[in-house]
C-alpha cells in the first residue's frame, strides 16, 4: 500500500548524528527515542513531568513546563527536526518551537485533532463518514441536541480527552446530571452512538514527498475505554480493508502530513456488506500500533522517524499473525509470567508506579501466518 | 537448544526498574542498553572515552579511567548487577566493582579469555579441539616454536588483540621481522595455521539456573580480519551443528557463565565429514549475533540481560534466512541506499567520526526459509 499525492512538504533532511527533538516524555517517546537511537540519531526530550520514561533513553532531556519560553528555545536550537509524541501539547507551545526549528508533523494537525468539533468538521467536510454531531455549551443546547439526535447519545468535552476521559454516555433521561457536570467544566460535542461490530485503525505514515504508505489494518478491543488488544490483520471485507486505507490516506493529504498518523474507525455490520465510520485520528505514533516492533519489516517508531527526517519511508510488511496486549495497572506485575512465555515478546515502560489504567507495558506475539486470520 | 547442566550461580534477581551497569561504552554497550530499556531496566554506563557511543541511550552514565577507584565505587554501589561489553575490561576493575555489586559473567572469564594462552590452555583442558600452540617470548623461543609447528604460523600477542590486531602470519623467512617486531613489544603464541574451509561461530546463553540455550549456528566472512558478514543457519552436516553447540556448551558449563558467551570455530572439511577447531571465545555479546535483534525471537541483548537478572532465557528460535553486513569504515556513507532497500533492516551505532576499519553499523536481511540454505 503506497501512493503519493498531495502537496510534498517543503523538505528538511536530517543525516545520522543529527537530534531529534520530542515534545512529550511518555513511553511513546521513549520508544521514538529508541528507534531514533537505532539509526544512529541523538534524541532530546522536552517535558514538564520529571519522572518521564523518556528521559532514561534519550541523549539530553530538558524538564520544563509547555508555557517556558526560555526553555523551549533553548530547546529548539539545539536541534535539527522537532515532533510530538501526543495531540494536547498545547499550540502555542508549538508556534514557540517552530520559530527555531522544523516542526512535523505541523501545527495544523495539532490544531484539528485536539479539539473534537474541529476534527469531526473537517473529517465532515472531506467526506469522509462520521457519527452525527452537534456543538453543546449550554444545558440548553444540550436539551436540544439530544432531541435532534435522540438517545443513546455520547457527550465529548471537545479537549484533552483520552482513553475515555471526558466522557459521558447518555442513554436515558438519568444520566442527565452526569452529562450536566461534564458540560460544567468544559464546551463539549455530543454525538448519536454508534452500535458497531468491530473497531479498526489504520496506522499509515507520509512522507515529506507526499508518499503514503500504511500497515495492515489493526482490530481493536478496548476495555473501560482503554486499548486493551489489537490483532492483525483485521477480520474485515477486502473492500472495508482498502476503503479504511484510503480514508486514512485522504486525511494525511489534506494535512498535508508528514509522519505517523493513526485513524480509529468502526466497522458496522449492514444487510449487505459493512460501512465505516471514522472515530477519531491521533498525529502521532499510537497504541494499536505497538505491534509492528516484532510484526511488521519497519516499525512504527521506525517509520515516524524516517518520515520526520525526509529519509525514504520503510516497508509495512507484516511478519505474521500478531496479536498486541496492553498491559494496563496491576496487569504490569505478570511481567515474569510474560518472560517464560517463548512466543510473547515483552516491553515494559520504566514508569515508577503502578495506577489503575496507566499503560505499564504491552506483549506481542506474531506467529506465522493461518488461513483463519486472513481477512474473509 | 536448551540443556540445564553445571553447577547453578548463587542467584541474583533484578525487577524492571532496577538498574545495570555495564562497563564499555562502544556499540555492544549501546544494544545492551536499549535492550535493557525495552524491559524498562535503567542502565549506568561507565567508560574511560568521552564519545562513548553508549552514553547517549544510558539512564546514567560514568566517564573515567578504569583505575578510577573511587568512580568505580560510586558506580558499582549504584547499580544493582554489572557486565561488561568487551573481554578487555582490567581484573583489577573487575575485582574493584565487584566487591559492592555482583558481576556476571564472573572475572574468571574474563581471566580466561584476556589472554590467548590462558584461554587455548583452558579449551585444551577440556578436551576441546584447537590449532596447536606453544607460548613464545624470546626470538629463541620464536625460532624453535616454528621449528616445531612448522610454517605457516600466526604469531598473536597474547592479550588485547581484536579484529585481527595484534597478529603476524609467518609463511616464510621473510615475515620472521615482523614476527620478532611484535614480540619486542609483548609475549605472544605461536598458532599452527589452520586451512580452515568455513569460519562458523555459536552463540549461546547460560542462565543463573545453568540452562543453556544456543542460536542457530552462524556462518562468517571476515575481511582484513574484521567480520564482514554472517549468514544463518550456516551451512553444516548436521553432526557438525551439533557438536559446535556441544562445545560451547561444555566451555559455558566449565567457567560457570552467565550471560552470552561467543565461541569462533574452524570448519575443516575431510575426506568423511568435517572437522571443528576452535579459534577463541568472548565472554559478551558478538559481532556475529547482531542478527538476532530482527532474525531471532529473543535477540542477543535480551538474552544476555535476561540470564544477568536471573529471569528466564527467551527463545532463540530463528525466524528466517539470516544475512547480517557489518558497515565499517566509509561503508557507513551507504545509509541512505541501505533504508531503500524494503528488506534491510539498518543500525547505526552513532559513532562520530568515520575511521578505517571502525564498525560503523550493520544490516540485516530476514527472508523466509528457502530449502538451499538449509543445513545440509
Amino acid at each position: 500500500m503506497s501512493a503519493k499525492q498531495g502537496a510534498p512538504h517543503s523538505t528538511i533532511k536530517l543525516a545520522p548524528r543529527d537530534t531529534i527533538g520530542i515534545l512529550g516524555g511518555g513511553q511513546l517517546a521513549r520508544m521514538l527515542a529508541l528507534a531514533a537511537a537505532s539509526y544512529g540519531l541523538k534524541t532530546h526530550i522536552y517535558a514538564p513531568e520529571e519522572d518521564s520514561p523518556a528521559f532514561e533513553v534519550s541523549s539530553t532531556f530538558t524538564c520544563a513546563a509547555y508555557e517556558d519560553e526560555l526553555a523551549l528555545e533553548r530547546f529548539a536550537k539545539s536541534v535539527d527536526v522537532i515532533t510530538y509524541e501526543f495531540e494536547n501539547v498545547p499550540l502555542a507551545t508549538a508556534s514557540s518551537v517552530s520559530r527555531f526549528a522544523p516542526l512535523l508533523p505541523e501545527a495544523q494537525a495539532l490544531a484539528v485533532t485536539q479539539d473534537r468539533l474541529f476534527e469531526k468538521t473537517r473529517l465532515q467536510d472531506l467526506g469522509l463518514p462520521v457519527a452525527p454531531f452537534l456543538a453543546v455549551e449550554t444545558p440548553e443546547q444540550l436539551e436540544q441536541a439530544l432531541q435532534t439526535l435522540k438517545m443513546p447519545c455520547i457527550l465529548k468535552t471537545r479537549r484533552m480527552g483520552y482513553d475515555g476521559k471526558g466522557q459521558v454516555r447518555v442513554s436515558s433521561r438519568e444520566d442527565l446530571q452526569a452529562a450536566l457536570n461534564l458540560l460544567a467544566h468544559a464546551p463539549a460535542i455530543l454525538e448519536g452512538f454508534i452500535a458497531f461490530n468491530r473497531e479498526i485503525s489504520v496506522i499509515g505514515a507520509r512522507s515529506q514527498e507526499g508518499e503514503f504508505v500504511a500497515y495492515d489494518v489493526c482490530e481493536n478491543i478496548h476495555t473501560h475505554h482503554i486499548l486493551a488488544q489489537t490483532t492483525v490483520p483485521a477480520q474485515l471485507l477486502e473492500t472495508t480493508r482498502q476503503k479504511a486505507i484510503d480514508m486514512a490516506q485522504s486525511i494525511a493529504h489534506s494535512l498535508n502530513y508528514v509522519g505517523i498518523l493513526a485513524v480509529e474507525m468502526f466497522v458496522v455490520r449492514t444487510p449487505t456488506g459493512e460501512t465505516l465510520i471514522i472515530n477519531e485520528m491521533a498525529p502521532r505514533v499510537h497504541n494499536s500500533g505497538h505491534w509492528t516492533l516484532e510484526g511488521a519489516q519497519t516499525s512504527q517508531f521506525e517509520q515516524h522517524i524516517r518520515a520526520i527526517c525526509g529519509w525514504p519511508l520503510g516497508s509495512p510488511h507484516l511478519l505474521g499473525d500478531v496479536r498486541m496486549r496492553n498491559l494496563v495497572g496491576d496487569e504490569a506485575k505478570t511481567w515474569e509470567s510474560c518472560l517464560s512465555d517463548p512466543y510473547a515478546s515483552l516491553h515494559l515502560y520504566g514508569k515508577a508506579d503502578i495506577r489503575e489504567g496507566r499503560k505499564m507495558g504491552h506483549i506481542t506475539w506474531v506467529m506465522p501466518p493461518k488461513s483463519s486470520s486472513k481477512p474473509v
